[in-house]
């Protein structure tokens, strides 16, 4: 498991078996409910008990912003970070035609539809910064191009706190071409 | 001296003593003749042996454009990762009040002349994305506008190859405001 090495894993087990067995039943209980009941989002394929998430069963969240990310774990980083309020898409992976993984596989489908049946007037996408992630990308701009919806992508450039001294070649030229006019 | 701790210092102190005096020699002449012939340019403030850098003496270089930088070693980062044709002023720091770094130390004088006398189309800021860098941006735009030069940023988002789930909140938050329209 991620983070978890041999050493690690056996503290665990042991600290479990030696003190506190009625935790490790109440986690052995947690890990089946989470395993037989979470699903996918119908509407935005987060993970969800219901059949819509949190997030797109909510009133007040707004439905004409639609932002793209390609794992669960991204839908957390840009709700603690930014304050978005309107809706997501989450890929569950990026392109990779080698590991069999094209459109379909995307749920691209199921993205398209909401772009023809719902108000949407931005696609935000926020796929990584890889190869995969941009290949993903012009993808994603060519659905929203078809069904004439705006669509941008999140800036990528020198982090903040970071010095350009110690950012590498590529992210310094990618974010000296991506300048913009200020003012 | 950065990199080099008490016990590097000891060995190659100890290499060139025993093993290549004509080379400390060497070493040393090297130094004296660096710390006292090395000036800065009377037109960027880069390092320079001359009055003038290889980079403002050069006539293939565009006067149009001028890259603003905190740091020598930046327009070493910049030259190496961009292939930017124009030319730069370095201000050899930040504005930091407490320290007594005022827009006087940074030469911004100096900018200010180039940017009345010579036919500067855009000025673009590489600061770093610190608070004193912000700081720094915001004293040079207000410069560009009294003369009425276009004044661009280089980006500052995620960088490439990064993951959003790793990327801090600061970041993230940036590059989803500054996020740009696609086609």
């Amino acid at each position: 498991m991620p983070g978890i090495g041999k050493k690690s894993a056996q503290r665990i087990a042991f600290h479990l078996l030696e003190r506190d067995r009625a935790g490790a039943e109440q986690l052995a209980d947690a890990l089946a409910q989470a395993a037989s009941g979470i699903g996918h989002c119908e509407h935005c394929r987060m993970f969800s008990e219901n059949d819509l998430c949190n997030i797109c069963s909510a009133s007040s969240r707004d439905a004409s912003q639609i932002c793209v990310v390609e794992s669960p774990a991204d839908v957390m980083a840009v709700e603690d970070a930014t304050g978005f309020r309107g809706r997501y898409f989450v890929l569950m992976g990026h392109l990779s035609p080698l590991d069999g993984i094209g459109p379909k596989e995307l749920g691209l489908e199921l993205l398209e539809s909401r772009l023809r049946t719902e108000n949407v007037e931005e696609l935000i996408i926020a796929t990584n910064p890889t190869v995969e992630g941009d290949a993903t990308a012009h993808c994603l701009v060519d659905l929203a191009v078809r069904h004439k919806v705006l669509v941008s992508r999140i800036a990528y450039g020198v982090p903040l706190g970071g010095e350009l001294e110690y950012v590498d070649g590529g992210t310094l030229s990618h974010a000296f071409f991506g300048r913009r006019v200020v003012e």
